[in-house]
């Protein structure tokens, strides 16, 4: 009985801070971190990666759309030929920080409305894949675990990579196994003791209770945690101990 | 003996295109691809290492400051930190594409003011060859041939680099081994001929005549051409043809 | 009877030069400006408003996505905001180049996507139209000829915009007078001698020859033309010579 | 007996946030607004302007260099040319949302390293101050008080415009009336009731005391002052209190 932790990091942006990452780094088994497009800088996936390395962190790239000011949220009509070189692009520029600090990557995971889109069009879904795989077949590719990412992970599976299927304690989930939308009522869980006894049903079981109370399967090898703030870097805390305690093994991908 | 011509490729940006890459790309044996910062995007970075392979010539990044608009022509003070953290950003970029292509990266040179003053300053020398070192200990580092190249030179060794010496057969130097400014008047020579006599000296005999007509030693291992336009690809034509002719294996420096 | 030409100018980025500005501008009489967004940059923009000004050719913003890289032509899902905000600022910045040369602004035509998406979305016409009539409500509103402009142009009206319709001499309409789509055959003509005539036609009598055959109403005050290549600028020179010498005034907006 | 008071503000770009501006625009007068190139982009630019209406603070365009990965902080070698194209720009794209806002712009202060250069380079003053006076000849002009300001100060009187000087209530003045650099001891004033006295002498007096103890003219129409944090927009509650409170009129530049 294992799972993984991941989280966004390393979206800050010259002298614009965004997000507790030394905070959260503590909690977490894996980062997801920005790759100057949608987010970060060379001197931020740097310190990023090296804060990762230090605390036994997997490391794993997030690329997006070159969106900057939207912060990689709103949909661009790429082609998939540019979003396969965007994506092996960013996916490389982390790497070389990977080089430097000896830490080998293990994952990716689409950011934003990339992953959005990535999950909805099947072209979209296989440029990314197919950018991952051209530059390291190894690399695990982060999919929405449940029905809505069933055409994601076949595809990520087709061109050859290891799925790792990605669910979330502090969102609510239809009966289908899809994610109740943000501006339904309930769709975000805040209470940190119901998020985390879900985060660690959702480890030890792989399960899930419906919004409307019934209990589903749900397969599930990464949760997606936050570290926006502190209520947040809270909540993962909370989540981490929860696991922990109740003899949840809590590594990154690669252990 | 051996040389090998370097040029500046993949120097167009999305809607716009720069050089004749496709012309000189039959006549070089190297490539400095740009990587997104000064020039180039995802895209262009995808096709011109995808053409260099075709053609057997080697490649290299080409990394600059980021500065689009100004075509990193510009100096901008950046601390050596962010210096080494955009090389090394540039330098993995690329490097992707060269894994997707199956090519081996060979060099980096780096780009306009960057090389400018990498070559002036030593704590820019540093920053530079120490992220190329951090990411791939076995990349040459392109170097200005002659006396006003050597801290660079010498930075690339201490950090141990292969340091490769560059000279330019287009350039009038003076009986000091160093580049005869620009806007000094026989600074840039045209004639066809003359500047394949002077790569053939180069590339031959390890020397140059100087501006006021002395010979000189000028240790060569590459010599730097120019793609901008069609004058300028004849140019590479007539220097590859006559170096053959006589005799000079014109090669990539990791052949 | 009178027409006013206009072509896309300015679209030139640092190094990057684009279009035939210099020649183009002979032949039009208005040109639409980029602003920096999807092309063009402030020495680009210094440069084409004091060379509208010496060839009396009218001035007018030429609004894009924020999307240099993929040169405003790929659709980005901004919101109604962030769009009104962007166009204000783009008119803005041209304004001032305007104020140096003493020149008053004509008119605004939104760029690439940006003009598609205006055409078919409500929110997106509203959000333009009400970003230029908050900013100056004199300057006129370049939109889509025929029933597909129609909503453009009624929410631009609604507003208290001057609407100006635009039509394509070098496409071929539809009889219901759309454009046919590019994709089509036939869709773009190439015969200088039939686009001049095509043009005659739009400005001397307010009709069109669609596909078909037919001849159909299409009330046009301005002729769109361009400058990408020197085929483009002749068959500009030769519109502006067969409206001449029929006696149809060539004009900019605002004379 | 009246001063100015102000503020850097409008410095947020797309997701990041920097600055208390809410907080801090009810005690300043005059508001800088950055204009996209050092920091913020068109929708903060909109909120900024209508913020300062609000709270009737004068506005001001803070145009920077385009480097918005380093917050317009590092030097960039810019041709006058440029510098002008960029601050008139800059200047255009903040009177668009002036214009929105039926808001008369009162003043342009350089950003960061831009002014830091204005202040060393006759050149650069010179392109600053022709940009401003070619936009808008009634615009004041922000220059730093005292000795070290008065090249800038005489150019941008040569070219025409009116020029407010500014004084640091916060920072340390050496006894030729220049700013004690940052990384010496004692450079900054920490203390809220110091700087609300230093404001004082300076708005009522025309004086400060230099960091050796003696009292000295300085000659000053504004005072600059921070909103980047909590503690700083305390300093100027205190200011702005203290001005009140011993009859000194606080007020905008053009009323």
């Amino acid at each position: 009985m294992r799972i993984d932790l991941n989280c966004d990091m390393g979206e800050s942006f010259g002298n614009y801070k965004i997000g507790m990452d030394e905070e959260v780094m503590k909690y977490i088994t894996s980062a997801n971190i920005a790759c100057g497009f949608h987010a970060s800088d060379p001197l931020v996936m740097d310190r990023t990666v090296a804060m990762a390395k230090e605390n036994n962190v997997g490391v794993g790239a997030h690329p997006g759309f070159p969106d900057l000011m939207g912060f990689g949220r709103r949909n661009m009509d790429c082609t998939p030929a540019e979003l396969k070189a965007y994506v092996t692009y960013q996916i490389g520029a982390l790497e070389a920080f990977c080089k430097v600090y000896g830490v080998k990557m293990a994952h990716v995971k689409p950011h934003g409305n990339l992953y959005l889109t990535a999950v909805e069009k099947e072209d979209v879904a296989r440029a990314v894949a197919e950018a991952i795989v051209r530059v390291n077949p190894e690399l695990h590719y982060v999919a929405l675990a449940g029905k809505k990412g069933a055409m994601m992970t076949q595809i990520g599976r087709e061109v050859g990579l290891k799925v790792v299927y990605e669910a979330f304690p502090d969102r609510a989930y239809t009966k289908e196994g899809t994610l109740v939308p943000r501006r339904q009522e309930g769709a975000v869980i805040h209470d940190p003791e119901v998020v985390s006894q879900r985060a660690l049903l959702m480890a030890k079981e792989g399960k899930v209770i419906s919004i409307d109370g019934t209990e589903i399967d749900l397969e599930v090898q990464t949760l997606c945690v936050h570290g926006d703030n502190a209520t947040a870097v809270e909540l993962v805390k909370g989540i981490r101990e929860t696991l922990t305690k109740e003899g949840v093994e809590v590594k990154p991908m690669l252990d």
